[in-house]
C-alpha cells in the first residue's frame, strides 16, 4: 500500500493548530448552548438501518454494514433521527432543550470531493409548539456565530409546508412531486409555467412566482399575498414567516434574514419553517433546521412537537481560520533539562510555571538543539549540583 | 421494528448528566495534556483496513465495510496505529508529543456485553528513545487521573521483550508460542512446568517463576535477578523496569506502582515498557501503552522511537459518577416569560443574568406549571407593561 495516500475519500487528518482550533471551536459552541440552558445528549455513531429509513430515502448515500447477527447497521447521517429515537423510547418528560456535536457521515462518490466524516453540532428544542422555539433556536445560532467571530453569516427562512401544500392541493403523483421539486430546486420560470399549464389551478401565479419568491421578507411576502388567493392555506404559513422575521428582526436589527418560499425540504420530517445559514466565506450551507412535528410518531411515540437546527462545525473552523480567529497553540517559553534522576525535581519546576515543558531528551545537546531549533527563550537545566538556566537562544544564535 | 430495543449491541445513548459528565471529563484531560506540551492530532474515524492489518490480527473483531470502490474500510479499533500513519507520512518532524481523544470501535459479540462504541483519550510521545519519555507517559497520567480525583488507582508495568526473548531464545514455533502464551496469561504453574519440560534452557527456572514474578517492584527484580542467567538479555530488561520505578517511586512516593514480568503485549506493536492501569471501582484496565519503537517503519517510514498510552474514559466516567465527582448540571432558577413580542426583551435579561432561562411556552399558566415541576425559584413575566417578577415557587406551591 501507499502510506502516503492512505485515507478513504472524504476524510482527513487534522494536526496541531487545525485540531486544537476544531476542538477548542466545539467547546465554546458547547458552551454557549449549555448557558442557554440545553442539555447534552450523546447517541451512538453506529445505528440500525431502521433509524434512518423513510418512504423517500434508500440510505444509497450512508455507510452499511453488518452487525454479527446479521442486521444492518449505518454510520449516521444525521443527529435529528436518533434524537426522534431517543425522545420517544427513553421515558423522558418533554418539553426539553437538547444539544448535541460530534461526527456524521455520508459515503459520497470520490469525484465530488465532499467531506464524508463531518463534525456537527446542534440543538433539539422538544415539545414546544409555540413559534418561540423557532425564535429561540435562531437566537442560539446567532449566538454562537457572534461568539465564534463569524463575519458576514446570513440566515434564509423557509417553510415545508408551501411545497407540501401545492403537492396536495394539487394531487400530483410521485413522478409529478419531483418534477415539481426540481423547478422549485433550480427556480426555472420556463419549466414552472409548462408545469402550471399541465396542471392549472388557483395556485398558478404563486407556483410561476416562485423563482422571484426569496430575499427581503416584507417584500416576499407582499408579493406573494398579492398573488395567491385569500382562501388557501400557504396564507396561513406565509402569516408564520411574517411573525417570525418581525420578532428576530425587532430582536436582531443587524441580522442579515431573507426568505425563500421556493425552499424545498431535504428531509422529509420537516413540518414547519426551515432555516438555512450562509457565510460570504463559506461555498456551502452550514446550518439547516426547521420544525419537525411528527417525527417521534415515526418511533412509536405519540405528537411530540420539535425545532431544531445542526450546524456543520468544519465549515466554521475554515472559516475562523480565514479570518485568522481559530485559537492559536500556545507556544512553551522555557525547556526544563535535567538527568534521569533529577526528573522529579524538574516536573515540580514544570507544574509550578506556565510555558515551560520537560526536555524528554538523554543529553542536554540534544535540548539545547531542540530549543534552538522551536526558539524557546530559555532552557534551564537541573542536576545534582542545583537548577541553572543554561543557556538562552540569543546566546547561541 | 420495536423502537425500546432499538440500539445496535454494545451501544448506548448517554443523557443529561452523563453526557454532560462524560464532556466535561474529556475536556479535562484535554486540558491536563495541553498544558503538558502535548499537541492534538484529530484523525478520521474510517480508515482503510490496511492500517490496521498485521501477520497476527484478521480483524474479525473489527467494523468493516466497502467504500463505493469496493475498498474495505474499518472503523478504527485503536488510536495509535492511526497515529503511526500520520508520523510515518505527514512529514512532520519528530521529536513530538501528540494528544488525541475521541471513539474507537470493537464488534465484541453480542452475548460478551461489552462496550462497542468507546471513547479513548490518550498522548504518544514520537521520537523520543529515552526512557525520561515513559516517564513522561505515566507522571501526564498520574496527573490526569488526580485531576480527576480518581481514588485508588493502580499503575501496573510490564516489558514487551521478556516474552518475545524467551520466544527467541527457545526457537518456538507459533503454536509453541501461542501455547506460551496462554500459561503467561492464565498464570498457571503445572503449565509452566510442563512446558520447560518438553523445552528446557537456562531459562527454565525464570519461565517456571512467572507466575509469581509480579507484585512490588524491588522483590521481582530481586527474585528475578536470583533466577535468570547473568548473560541472558532479560537481564537488561530488568534493568530498564528497575530504573524507571525508581524514578517514579520518588517522584510519586504514594502512588501504588507494581511490576507484572509474565504480561504479554496486547498489540503487535509493543517493543518496551508496558503500562496497565486499574482501579478499585473499575472490573476491567481503564489505561493501556508502552513503548512502540518499530510502528512507524510498518507505514514505510524509517524507524521512530515512540511510546504512549490510551484511556479508557468511559470507565473513568463510571468511576467519578460512582464517587459522586462526575460533574453537574447547571440548575436554572429563573424562567422569563413574555409576549413573542416582547421576546427581544426577554432575551436581553436572560443574557445577562446567569440561571436566567427564556420560557418556550405560549401561555403563562405553562410556564408556571413548567417552573413549578422543575423547581425554578421565580418565573418573571414580560409584557408590554413592563417586567414582573409574577410567581415564584412557594407562593403557588
Amino acid at each position: 500500500m501507499k502510506w502516503n495516500r492512505s485515507l478513504p475519500s472524504g476524510t482527513r487528518d487534522k494536526l496541531f493548530r487545525e485540531a486544537n482550533g476544531a476542538y477548542q471551536l466545539e467547546k465554546k459552541v458547547n458552551d454557549v448552548v449549555t448557558h442557554r440552558g440545553y442539555q447534552r445528549v450523546d447517541t451512538p455513531i453506529i445505528e440500525f438501518e431502521e433509524v434512518f429509513l423513510n418512504k423517500d430515502s434508500n440510505l444509497q448515500d450512508c455507510y452499511r454494514f453488518f452487525d454479527k447477527n446479521g442486521r444492518l447497521l449505518v454510520l449516521r447521517p444525521d443527529m435529528t433521527k436518533p434524537i426522534g429515537r431517543v425522545i420517544a423510547t427513553a421515558g423522558i418528560q418533554p418539553p426539553l432543550k437538547l444539544s448535541y456535536s460530534g461526527k456524521i457521515f455520508r459515503a459520497n462518490d470520490e469525484m465530488l470531493g465532499e467531506q464524508n466524516e463531518l463534525t456537527q453540532a446542534g440543538i433539539e428544542l422538544i415539545g414546544y409548539s409555540s413559534l418561540k422555539a423557532e425564535v429561540e433556536c435562531l437566537a442560539c445560532a446567532v449566538d454562537i456565530l457572534n461568539t465564534l467571530a463569524i463575519p458576514n453569516f446570513h440566515i434564509e427562512l423557509g417553510h415545508a409546508q408551501i411545497f407540501r401544500l401545492i403537492v396536495s392541493s394539487l394531487n400530483l403523483n410521485a413522478k409529478e412531486k419531483s418534477d415539481l421539486q426540481s423547478c422549485f430546486e433550480n427556480k426555472n420560470l420556463t419549466d414552472l409555467s409548462r408545469f402550471t399549464a399541465k396542471h392549472p389551478s388557483k395556485l398558478d401565479a404563486f407556483i410561476r412566482a416562485i423563482p422571484e419568491l426569496f430575499g427581503e421578507a416584507t417584500e416576499v411576502i407582499e408579493k406573494a399575498r398579492t398573488i395567491l388567493p385569500k382562501e388557501s392555506e400557504i396564507m396561513q404559513v406565509i402569516g408564520e414567516l411574517e411573525e417570525l422575521t418581525t420578532v428576530m428582526n425587532r430582536q436582531y436589527p443587524d441580522l442579515s434574514l431573507t426568505l425563500d418560499l421556493g425552499h424545498v425540504a431535504l428531509m422529509d420530517y420537516y413540518t414547519g419553517v426551515l432555516f438555512s445559514g450562509y457565510a460570504d466565506l463559506a461555498a456551502d450551507i452550514f446550518l439547516r433546521g426547521g420544525r419537525y412535528d411528527h417525527l417521534a410518531e415515526q418511533f412509536g411515540s405519540k405528537m411530540i412537537p420539535a425545532v431544531g437546527l445542526g450546524i456543520n462545525l468544519d465549515i466554521l473552523v475554515a472559516i475562523q481560520y480565514q479570518c485568522g480567529e481559530l485559537a492559536a497553540l500556545n507556544r512553551p517559553t522555557t525547556l526544563v533539562h535535567s538527568s534521569l534522576a533529577s526528573l522529579p525535581q524538574a516536573e515540580a519546576l514544570v507544574k509550578e510555571n506556565t510555558g515551560y515543558q520537560l526536555s524528554l531528551f538523554d543529553s542536554l545537546e540534544e535540548a539545547l538543539n531542540y530549543g534552538k531549533k522551536w526558539h524557546y527563550k530559555q532552557i534551564i537545566e537541573i542536576n545534582e549540583q542545583g537548577i541553572q538556566t543554561k543557556k538562552a537562544v540569543n546566546e547561541y544564535d
